[in-house]
């Protein structure tokens, strides 16, 4: 069984919306960060793996959310390195309440890059071996996002000079703030996420100016699909669930 | 002498910039989360105020950085309502490093807004007397700002879900990311902030498209002056000085 990694958390007004709930990219944010901090406690930070040229970098999330805790909560954020294989590491992330009810599950892929060429590299035991994972030949894909038909709205974005993070692409938190925000005011403010299923394809860049698309297509209610595009190509692809 | 409060902070990665560094627009919520945190401590929170159809809104800032911490970094974040005249109320922020050293200070001109009419309501003794302020005549204002002549580089911002905060307009420290942003990637990599000194003058709200444009001055290299358009009503404007 992987090393399980837990710390509190107090959330801030300003990791929160106009409702005073988490707002979802900073959930992404705080996960990560704990993965971080148990990557520096077991000696294998993102300072040693430049050394070796390489970095982490984020292919898919599933993250399931019963509910989100409010400003001024107390959570635990807990995380391990469940299973590697070859090129995929699955990693899984929960918040629970202060009373232990758990808030929020992620599953999420990472793989390793090669910081110089921006390929992908193959995952290594050393860096592996101190969160004491399963290693595994099976490679977990995603659930099948669905097919994304035609936008109902499409919304540019520019990228910003806090969007870009020290892997010198945009983090992938931010993918996640033009999917949700391209949904608009009313949307957001009356519908609960329930799920989301994400696919990284393509780093984006600083000076490039993205579409993040939805299509509401009446097949599917209570599934948003979405992708964002650099010209035409494909950076990432999410269903999103909402609560009925 | 008015009451301090204090907390100590830990910096996590995604509060920086891929400098490592607080991002400044970080840095000003992390100073307003420690203020509301002695307003609730001392009973006159938010809540209290919109229970008499009141909210703190910021005028003014005057941000003085000796150097920003890092990525991992504890610091001391300290405020205390320093003194108060009819309509204004003058608010100090300091943050200090785990030895002691002051790494910023800042001082934070508030006012009332009664949300009802969204105009400025007078300071009531009652919601000041907690903090223990000087009660004065004199109405303190910023240094001046130096003239906004001819637009070095103009750039369009269009308001989204996440800029909204709970008095319904743009969180403050979304005109500051915006006022930097526009500078451009090879600039804030380049450079370091010294001061920022930040007029508030209008609102924004969700769907508006403002313009944030900046001028650099050959007359005073060290200094970029910058303004808030949205149309044409000035929003906000500031002079943010560089090191040498």
């Amino acid at each position: 069984m992987a090393k399980k990694y837990s710390e509190k958390h107090t959330i801030p007004y300003y990791e929160c919306d106009l409702t005073r709930k988490l707002a979802i990219p900073t959930l992404m944010k705080l996960a990560i960060s704990t993965s971080e901090h148990q990557s520096a406690d077991l000696g294998v930070d993102n300072d040693y793996l430049s050394t070796l040229g390489l970095g982490w970098i984020i292919t898919q999330h599933d993250i399931n959310i019963t509910r989100l805790p409010y400003e001024g909560d107390t959570i635990t954020v807990s995380t391990l390195a469940e299973s590697y294989n070859k090129f995929f590491c699955y990693r899984r992330f929960w918040l629970h309440d202060a009373e232990g009810n758990e808030l929020v599950s992620i599953t999420t892929t990472f793989c390793l890059m090669d910081l110089a060429s921006r390929k992908i590299a193959s995952v290594r035991e050393e860096i592996m071996a101190p969160f004491e994972p399963e290693h595994i030949k099976k490679i977990f894909r995603n659930d099948t996002i669905l097919p994304f038909n035609k936008p109902t709205v499409e919304t540019p974005y520019k990228v910003r000079y806090l969007d870009i993070d020290t892997n010198l692409h945009v983090n992938n938190s931010v993918y996640i703030e033009w999917f949700l925000d391209t949904l608009g005011y009313e949307y957001l403010k009356t519908h609960q996420v329930e799920r989301i299923l994400l696919n990284f394809n393509k780093e984006i860049r600083y000076g490039d100016v993205i579409t993040s698309s939805y299509e509401l297509a009446p097949e599917t209610p209570l599934i948003t699909r979405h992708r964002i595009m650099n010209d035409d190509v494909l950076c990432a692809e999410a269903n999103i669930y909402w609560k009925n």
